[in-house]
This record gives C-alpha cells, structure tokens and sequence, in this order.
C-alpha cells in the first residue's frame, strides 16, 4: 500500500501531467485550475514577475500565438517533496514544436522549473514558480540545460 | 504575541540574514549549516545544478577569489510563506562591490531566488535553491530585473 507521501506525490506528478496537457490544448482555464488566485511567477523572461492568476493568464493568452501549430510540453527529472500541506517540485522543462519544426529548430531549450505548492481545503494549489535558464557568464547568454 | 507562523517567518529571516552575513566574511562553514546535506541547487550558471553540500562548497570556494575583496550581499522584496514543517521563500539578490567598484560595475545584476525549507528536527534546513535571471527572448541575454 502506498504510504500517504507518496499518495500526494503521485498526486502532485498529476497534476504537473493535466498542467502539461492543457498547455499542449491551448486550454488557459485547466491549465490554472490549480493556481493560487494570489500565485507569484518568476518568468524566464520579461516581465520578471506575474502577482495573481490575471497576469498569469495574460502572459500565457499572449505566448500561444508564439508557439508551434502543435507542440509536446515536456518535463523530466521532477522530483517533489511532500510533508503536510506544503510541497515543492524541481525539473527540467522544454517545449517541443510537432510543426513548423524547422523554423522552431534554435528556439526551444530546456530550463529549470521549481514549483510551491499549498494544500488548501484538500487541493493543491501552484503558490509559487520560478522558471529560469542558466547562462555563460562570458558571454551573458543563456544556454540550455542538457540533461544527461 | 507574535503567532507560531510570524515567528516561524522570523527565523527564516534570520537564517538568510545570516547566510548573507556569513558571505559578505567568506565563511563557507557558516554559509553553509543551514543546509540539507542533499540540496539540489539551480544555479544562475553553470553548472546548472548542484547535488548536496560538498558541490555548493565547491561551487562557493571557485566563486570567492572571483568577487571584489569587500562587497555587501543584498536581498530585497524577500517573502516567506511557512505552512508546518515546510516554507519556502522568494525574492531578489545582488552583490553589491564595496572595493574595485569600478572594475564590477557592470559585473552584478539582480537576479531571483527561491529557497525551500523543510525543518527537520526542529531545525530549518535549505532543501532546494533555485537562483536565476530572466532574459531578453530577442537577444537571448540575461537582463538585470530592476526593482521598483
């Protein structure tokens, strides 16, 4: 039997997969089904900070006309921490065009992604992203974070 | 009286106080003893992530002989959310060069830093750190995020 951690982690790993799908189906209401109206984001890019499900909401309504016709949203190496009712998850993230793939060749790298989570009257809620790259400090670039 | 909570977010202030107190004097030991000996760092450059405490000692050691000989470790907009026996924290960080001002003007951008926290008996540790700058999508170049 699974104990109750490891419950909520698989809890969490689904609700990162549903977050995944609906970034995949342009769908903007499921993928902040599980956002704290009060959420704080730190963007890979401009601006660096979203307060609240609004700017949220406007930021992703403004990237969709910017991706690929389809694309997958892939995650790996997630690993989540549970204990009570707060929890965190760390991975690396990429988008990947299905179309268009030549035109999206150099545009897509993979970044690190840490996620907050809050249990709220039994749901889990995305309190806090943060959402980066690192980059070479010679040249002041970013670079993609290559998996092994 | 200050309520469990508040003063559970006042010994995380403290702990980064300290942190910053104990980089400002190069004293890696100190830097370090509010760390889980399994942290996994995102850090700002490479590597981009750091695997328990013998890297991010490493990682500090290569770093020191690179900043000016005094400099002041700078956090601002820091928020700090406890819920039980986890918490995390966000907010930004810069150095700030106190000698060799000159030769570091351009060199220290504020970034952001998440760190989450899971106390373990009765002691917080730092479980997760994630450090980064946003970048500009045109030029692929980090941007200092300036506060308000």
């Amino acid at each position: 039997m699974m104990s109750e951690q490891s419950s909520e982690v698989q809890t969490i790993l689904a609700l990162i997969a549903d977050w995944r799908d609906a970034l995949e189906h342009r769908d903007v209401d499921r993928l902040l089904q599980n956002y704290d109206p009060n959420i704080i984001v730190f963007d890979c890019k401009p601006p660096h900070r979203l307060e609240g499900i609004a700017q949220v909401r406007k930021c992703w309504e403004e990237c969709f006309p910017c991706l690929p016709e389809k694309f997958h949203a892939e995650h790996r190496d997630m690993e989540v921490k549970v204990n009570g009712n707060m929890a965190f998850a760390h991975g690396l993230f990429r988008f990947v065009a299905l179309t268009d793939v030549e035109k999206f060749k150099d545009c897509f790298y993979w970044g690190r992604v840490t996620v907050c989570y809050e249990k709220v009257d039994g749901k889990w809620l995305s309190v806090h992203e943060h959402i980066s790259m690192p980059f070479d400090p010679m040249t002041n670039k970013i670079i993609s974070v290559d998996p092994k």
